[in-house]
C-alpha cells in the first residue's frame, strides 16, 4: 500500500486461484479442469492461424465466435457476448448488471469470486445459506434484490437446480437480473439457456475451460437478451476493445463446432465421475451428489486438510478451502480413469 | 438501455476502435499495425505450445513473460505487470492508480481511450490543450492533480517527448503517478523506464501490437515501482485471474527474445517514415514531425475525410478523426516500402 493507490483499492481482497504447479509428474485434480484435451479441430485450427495475419489486430466483436455460439444455442448473434474466460464475462456482469441500490444475491457457499467482484465494484450483497443437505432453495430468494447469481450445478459443492426450480424463479423475480453461470453444466444439467426467450432478465453465462477442455485458451460467454448484451458490449468496449485474441476466436469456434468429440469427452467424465462416486463412497466418504466434473467429499473419521496433505505426498492435489461448512470437506476433480484410480488407491492407503 | 443495466452503464461512450476489415486486397494503413510479420521464433513458439495442455489453465502470473520482460528492460519481476494488451493494463492503471479525489491530466488531443477510461470509473480529468505546434508544454501540467497520463510519443500526432523533459515533469509532479504510455516508443523515441529507479510515482505501459508485430495476441505490459505494479495485480486479480493464455504467454516471450529482428523491423519501419515524410511534402502535405509509426497530415487544399474517401476507393484506409483541430488532418500509419509507394500514387493521382 502506498499514497499512490486509488483509496478503493487498499480494501480489496483478490481471489485465490487454485494451484497452477509447475511439476509435470502431479495428478492436478484441484482446479477442476478437464482430463481429456481439446478437439483435435481446435488444435488444426490454432495451427492454421499462426502465421502473418498476427500482426494485425482481432476482430474487435469476435463476429464469427459470436456466430458459432448462436448456431450451437440456438439464439441470436446479438444475444451472444464474449470475453477472456468466463472470469471476465463475470467480471463485466458485475459492473454492467448488477450494480443497483439494492444488494444483490448468491448462496453463503458458491464460486468465491463472486464477493471479489462485490470488493471491486462496490456492489452489496447477501449470502443466503444453502439448505443442511447443501441445496439451493428458491424460495429463499424472495428478497427485494438487485440481482441473483449462483452456478448451476453449483461449485463447489456440484449440485444441480434442476430447469424446473430455475423457471420458477425467473416467475417470481422478474425486476432484477438472474444470472446462471452455467461452467460445469455440460456434465450432468440442463442448460437454461432456451429460457432466455422468455425472461428479458435472464443471463446465462459459460466457458470453454471446462466441458471444451480450454482452460489454457480463455475463452468464455453469456446468451441473454439483446438489451443484457448490449449492456455487457458497452462496459466490454469502454474496457479493451479485443479481448479474444486471434487464436482464442478460432480455437474457440473450431471447438463449439465438434459436437462429436463434445459429446465423446464429457460422458466419459461422467462415467468416471459415477465410478468415483461409488469407489469413494465405499471407503466411507459422504459425496454430495454432483452433476459437475468434481466431487465435494469428507471423510467422518479423517480430517481434510490432513488428508490433502497426505494425498500432496503422493502427488495427487485437490482442493480443499478453509471456509464455514466446508472447511471438512474436499474438492476433487474427475481425472480420466487411471487418475480416478490412483487417487483411490492413494485414499485406500493413508486412511 | 433497459430496467436492468447498472445505472452508470447508460451514460458511458465506447472507444471506437479503427475499422478491421474483412477484405483481403485492402492496403490497411488505419490502425498502426506493424508491416512486418512476427518473429519466426514467435510463430515456433506458439506451434509448441499448441497441444493436450492447453485444457490447463495458464500461469495466472505469466511468470515467464515477467522475467522476459524484465530482462529486456533491465528491472526486477516485481516491478512488472502484463495484460491482455496495454488496452487492459491502461483501464486496470485507471481503477487502481488514477481514481482520487483531485482529476487527472491529459492532453486534448491523445489517446481516446483516456476519457472512456475515466467514464468507466467516474474518474473526474482536465484536457489540456497541446500548443499550437501539437506539442505537449509539460510547463501546462503545473497543476495539482490525481495523475497524469500520455502518450509518448504522443498519439494521433506522432509527437515525442524527450526523457529529459519526462524527467522535469517527474522532478514537479511527486504527489501523483505520472504514466506514459510507450505504445510507439520503439519507433524513434526513448523509453523512460530507466526514470523508474528514481521515481516511484512513474508507470511506463508498453504493448506487443506495434514494435513486435503481435496486434492479433493481446499483450501489453506495465514497468515501475513494486508498489504501483501490487495495485495493479491487486485489480487484476479481482477481476481475471488468468488474463493471458497459454499462447499469449509463449508468444510474447519469444517476441521480447529475438532481439535481431525487432532492430530490424523497427528500423524499417523508420526508413520508411523518413522517405514518406519527403514524399509527402513534396506533395504539398503538411506534417507533424513524427517518432511513431504513423504520422498525422493535412492538405492546405483538400478537405480529408475527402481525401480518405479518395484513397478508400483506390482501397486504401487511412484514419480520419471527426475531433476539434485535427478534423482536416488523416492518419496514416507507416507501411511497407510498396504500401508506402502505393500511398504516394494513389495520393498523386487524386490531388
Amino acid at each position: 500500500m502506498n499514497k499512490f493507490w486509488s483509496p478503493a483499492v487498499r480494501d480489496l481482497t483478490p481471489y485465490t486461484p487454485g494451484e497452477q504447479p509447475r511439476l509435470n509428474d502431479l495428478i492436478k485434480l484441484n482446479t477442476n479442469e478437464n482430463p481429456y484435451p481439446p478437439s483435435p479441430r481446435v488444435l488444426e485450427a490454432l495451427q492454421g492461424e499462426i502465421g502473418e495475419t498476427l500482426r494485425l489486430y482481432p476482430d474487435p466483436d469476435a463476429e464469427r465466435l459470436k456466430q458459432a455460439a448462436a448456431r450451437f444455442y440456438g439464439v441470436e448473434t446479438q444475444q451472444v457476448f464474449v470475453g477472456n474466460g468466463s472470469d471476465e464475462v463475470l467480471a463485466h456482469t458485475f459492473q454492467a448488471l448488477l450494480k443497483h441500490d439494492l444488494p444483490i444475491l448468491f448462496p453463503d457457499i458458491t464460486y468465491s469470486f463472486y464477493p471479489v467482484y462485490c470488493g471491486l465494484y462496490a456492489i452489496e450483497h447477501i449470502c443466503i445459506p444453502l439448505s443442511e443437505r447443501f441445496e439451493i432453495r428458491i424460495g429463499d430468494y424472495r428478497l427485494t434484490n438487485g440481482g441473483i447469481i449462483f452456478p448451476n450445478p453449483n461449485a463447489p459443492t456440484g449440485c444441480l437446480l434442476p430447469l424446473a426450480e430455475i423457471g420458477a424463479l425467473l416467475e417470481n423475480n422478474t425486476e432484477s437480473v438472474v444470472v446462471i453461470d452455467e461452467a460445469y453444466i455440460d456434465f450432468g444439467g440442463e442448460t437454461a439457456v432456451p429460457l432466455v426467450k422468455r425472461f428479458p432478465n435472464l443471463l446465462v453465462i459459460q466457458t470453454l475451460s471446462k466441458s471444451r477442455s480450454l482452460a489454457g485458451l480463455r475463452v468464455g460467454f453469456a446468451i441473454g437478451d439483446a438489451g443484457l448484451i448490449e449492456a455487457l458490449e458497452r462496459v466490454k468496449g469502454s474496457f479493451n476493445s479485443y479481448p479474444l485474441d486471434r487464436l482464442a476466436i478460432a480455437g474457440a469456434v473450431a471447438a463449439l463446432e465438434d459436437r462429436d468429440h463434445f459429446e465423446r469427452t464429457r460422458l466419459a467424465v461422467v462415467r468416471s465421475r459415477e465410478w468415483l462416486m461409488r469407489e469413494l463412497s465405499g471407503l466411507g466418504f459422504e459425496i454430495l451428489p454432483s452433476s459437475a466434473n468434481f466431487v465435494l467429499v469428507r471423510h467422518p473419521l479423517r480430517d481434510a486438510a490432513e488428508l490433502a496433505a497426505l494425498l500432496r505426498q503422493r502427488k495427487i492435489i485437490v482442493r480443499h478451502f478453509r471456509q464455514p461448512r466446508i472447511e471438512q470437506f474436499l474438492r476433487m476433480t474427475i481425472g480420466t480413469d487411471s487418475q480416478c484410480r490412483a487417487l483411490v488407491e492413494s485414499l485406500r492407503a493413508v486412511l
